[in-house]
C-alpha cells in the first residue's frame, strides 16, 4: 500500500474534560477522554492520521454506513500498573481481527503503523484518564465506517477509522443466567459471524430481551441450522468445566475468534488444566447437566474477561449450577488480569508496554 | 403511543440546487432533493416532526449505529403522470415492513401519521424533482438509525427517522450473469433476513466481489444449511419461469418479503400466469436447464422493478438461457409500471394519489 503520510498529526484539546467525570461511578463505555485518533479513506488510499479533540462527526444521511452496515469494530484494553507504566493486552490480535473483519465486509485494511503510532500517542496523550488498581483500566474502541453519500446498495469508496477511549472500572455483571436459542441465530453459516461486525449485534437485541423478559440475561447462540450445537454467549465466547475439563467450541464462519478465548484456552494449559476445544451438543450439556459432572459454566470477552454463569434454561428445563469452592472460572480470571496489570510474570509476550 | 406532537414542522430551503442536477444523466441514488424528513426519538417517544433542508447530520463517535448496526430502511418510488398528478405504489406495504424491521432489531415503531404526513409534504415541496416520462421517477429511502452515544452493546435508546429523496431514471442493468452461492450466505434461519436492516447488505459485498471476478454481476442466494434451495437474487427476490409456470420461493426468516415480490406474483396471476409459491431446488433449476423447460430467470425489485437475468452458474457450470420472443418478465414488468405511471386502470387498489 502507497502511503502519502507517513506521520501524524496532533491538535490537543484545549482543555481536559476529566474533572467532570466521576471515576468511582462510571458507567461502561459512557465516558470518552478528551481526544480521538482519526484517518480518512478516500480516493483509494488512506488520507493523514490524526489525533484530535474528542468531537462529533458530521455525515450525509446517505452515507452508507446508516444504509448498509459496512461497520466493523474491535474491542481492547490499557492498563496502568503500581508504576504508572501503561500496557496494552495482545494489540496485535486486535489490529489483525479488525483488517480480517473488513475484508469480509469489503473494506480496505488500515495501515499498521497507522494504527500503533495513533493509538500510541492517543494512550500519551490520555494517560491520566487511565487509573491504577484492580478493575481499572480503558476501554479502546478501534473502528471503521462507510462514510461514501449515496443509496446505491454497492461497498462504500469513502471510509472512516477512528480510535476512542472509555474509562471502566471492574465490570460485575452479577448472577448471570442463560437461554439456550432454540429459534433465534446470530449468524449464518457462510455469513459474517467470525467478523466483529456492527450487524451481528444488532440481530441478537431483540431476541436477548425476550430472554430478558422470561428472567434471563443472555442467551447461548447455537448453530442456525440444527440449533444442536452451543456456539456463544451473548457477545462473548462460551466455556464450559464438565468434571475437571475445561470445554470450548472451535471457531468458524458463524464464530468470533476471540482473543479472550484463545487467552483463557492458553492461560487454563498453562496452569495444567486439560482443555478440549470441539463441537459440543446441547443434549451432551444437558446430559452433563444431569448427571452432576457440568461443574461450570462461562463466557469470555474483553470487558468483563470472564463472566460466570450461574444456570442455563434448555426448552422448558432450567438447570442451577453447583456452586464451587474455588471456581476455575475465577482462578484463570486472576492468572489473566494479573498478568494483563503487570503483577506477574508474563511467559506468553502477551503484556504489551506503551512507551 | 403517546403524541405529544401533532403537527409537522416545515422548513423551507433558501433556494433549490434542482438547476445544478443533470436529469439526462443521472447516476442512481446520488443526488437528493431540496428537502428531507426527520423525527427524533428520545425520552421514550418520538419528538417533533420536520422537514428541513437536506443537511448533514451530526453524531458522537460513539452513536449506536456505528458500532451495533441498529439502522433499518426502505425503498419506495414517487410517479408522475402526464397531468403531472403525482403517485406512490403501494406505499402501507412500505409503512408496515419498517415497523416491522424495527421491531426485530428493538427499535421502536414510528407513527403512521408522521410518516405519512411527512413523506406527503416532502413529495409536494419537492414535486420540481419528479419528472414526467417513462423510466423516471423519485426515489424515496426512509431509514431509522440509533443515535445514543455509549460503546455498551445493548439497544439505543435513541433514533433518528429520516426520508430522503433522489431523482432516478430508469434502471437498466444489462445483461446479468449470476451464480449460485455455494459457500457464503446471505442470512442466517432464525436470523434478520426478512428484515431490510443495514447488516443484511454489508455482508453480500465481499462475496459479489467475488463473484464480479468471476464475471457474474450478482450471486443468488441459497440457504445457508444446505445450499439445496434458491433464495434471493443480490438484493432482490427470484423468480423463474419453467414452461408457462412462474415459480418463486415462500418468504421467510431469512428471505424478505419484497413488496414488488407480491405485486409480481398477483400481476401475474391477475395476467392469468400460473404461478407456483414453493421451495425449489437448485437441482431442480439445473434439471430444467438442462431439459430446456427453463425459459427466463429475474430478479424483483423497487429500483428496476424486474431485472433479467441472461445465465446463471452452478459450481462449474454456466447455463446461457434462451433468448425470448416476448418474454414473460417484459410482459409483467410493462404492466406494473402502466400501473404504477396511471396509464392503465389499477384492479388492485396500490396506486395512492398524492394530494
Amino acid at each position: 500500500m502507497e502511503q502519502l503520510h507517513t506521520s501524524l498529526a496532533v491538535e490537543k484539546a484545549a482543555q481536559s474534560k476529566i474533572d467532570q467525570v466521576d471515576f468511582s461511578k462510571l458507567v461502561f463505555g459512557k465516558n470518552f477522554t478528551d481526544h480521538m485518533f482519526i484517518c480518512e479513506y478516500k480516493d483509494g488510499k488512506w488520507q493523514q492520521p490524526r489525533v484530535v479533540p474528542y468531537q462529533p462527526i458530521t455525515l450525509d444521511p446517505s452515507a452508507k454506513v446508516f444504509h448498509y452496515g459496512q461497520a466493523v469494530f474491535e474491542g481492547m484494553k490499557a492498563y496502568k500498573d503500581a508504576n504508572d507504566d501503561i500496557f496494552l493486552f495482545r494489540p496485535e490480535e486486535n489490529f489483525n481481527r479488525i483488517n480480517k473483519s473488513s475484508e469480509r465486509l469489503a473494506m480496505p485494511a488500515f495501515p499498521k503503523d497507522y494504527f500503533f503510532e495513533g493509538l500510541t500517542t492517543l494512550l500519551k496523550l490520555d494517560k491520566e484518564w487511565i487509573k491504577k488498581g484492580n478493575g481499572n483500566s480503558l476501554y479502546i474502541r478501534p473502528f471503521v465506517i462507510a462514510t461514501e453519500s449515496g443509496v446505491m446498495a454497492s461497498p462504500s469508496m469513502e471510509y472512516t477509522f477512528m480510535i476512542i477511549c472509555s474509562p471502566v472500572q471492574s465490570y460485575y455483571g452479577g448472577e448471570v443466567k442463560v437461554k439456550i436459542a432454540d429459534y433465534y441465530s446470530r449468524a449464518a453459516n457462510g455469513g459474517f459471524g467470525a467478523a466483529k461486525a456492527a450487524g451481528n449485534y444488532a440481530g441478537q437485541f431483540y431476541p436477548t430481551k425476550l430472554a430478558n423478559e422470561e428472567g434471563y440475561q443472555q442467551i447461548i447462540w447455537t448453530d442456525d441450522a440444527t440449533h444442536e450445537y452451543l456456539e456463544e454467549a451473548g457477545t462473548m465466547n462460551i466455556f464450559f468445566r464438565i468434571n475437571d475439563t475445561l470445554l470450548t467450541c472451535p471457531t468458524s464462519d458463524r464464530i468470533l475468534d476471540g482473543v479472550t478465548r484463545k487467552s483463557v484456552i492458553a492461560m487454563a494449559q498453562h496452569m495444567g488444566i486439560d482443555v478440549e476445544v470441539r463441537p459440543i451438543k446441547v443434549s451432551e450439556l444437558v446430559e452433563a447437566a444431569n448427571n452432576g459432572s457440568l461443574k461450570e459454566m462461562f463466557g469470555s470477552g474483553t470487558a468483563a474477561v470472564i463472566s460466570p454463569i450461574s444456570g442455563f434454561a434448555n426448552k422448558d428445563q432450567f438447570w442451577e449450577l453447583p456452586k464451587q469452592e474455588s471456581p476455575m472460572a475465577q482462578q484463570i480470571k486472576q492468572a489473566i488480569v494479573s498478568l494483563q496489570y503487570n503483577e506477574t510474570e508474563d511467559p506468553f509476550g502477551w503484556r504489551v508496554k506503551v512507551d
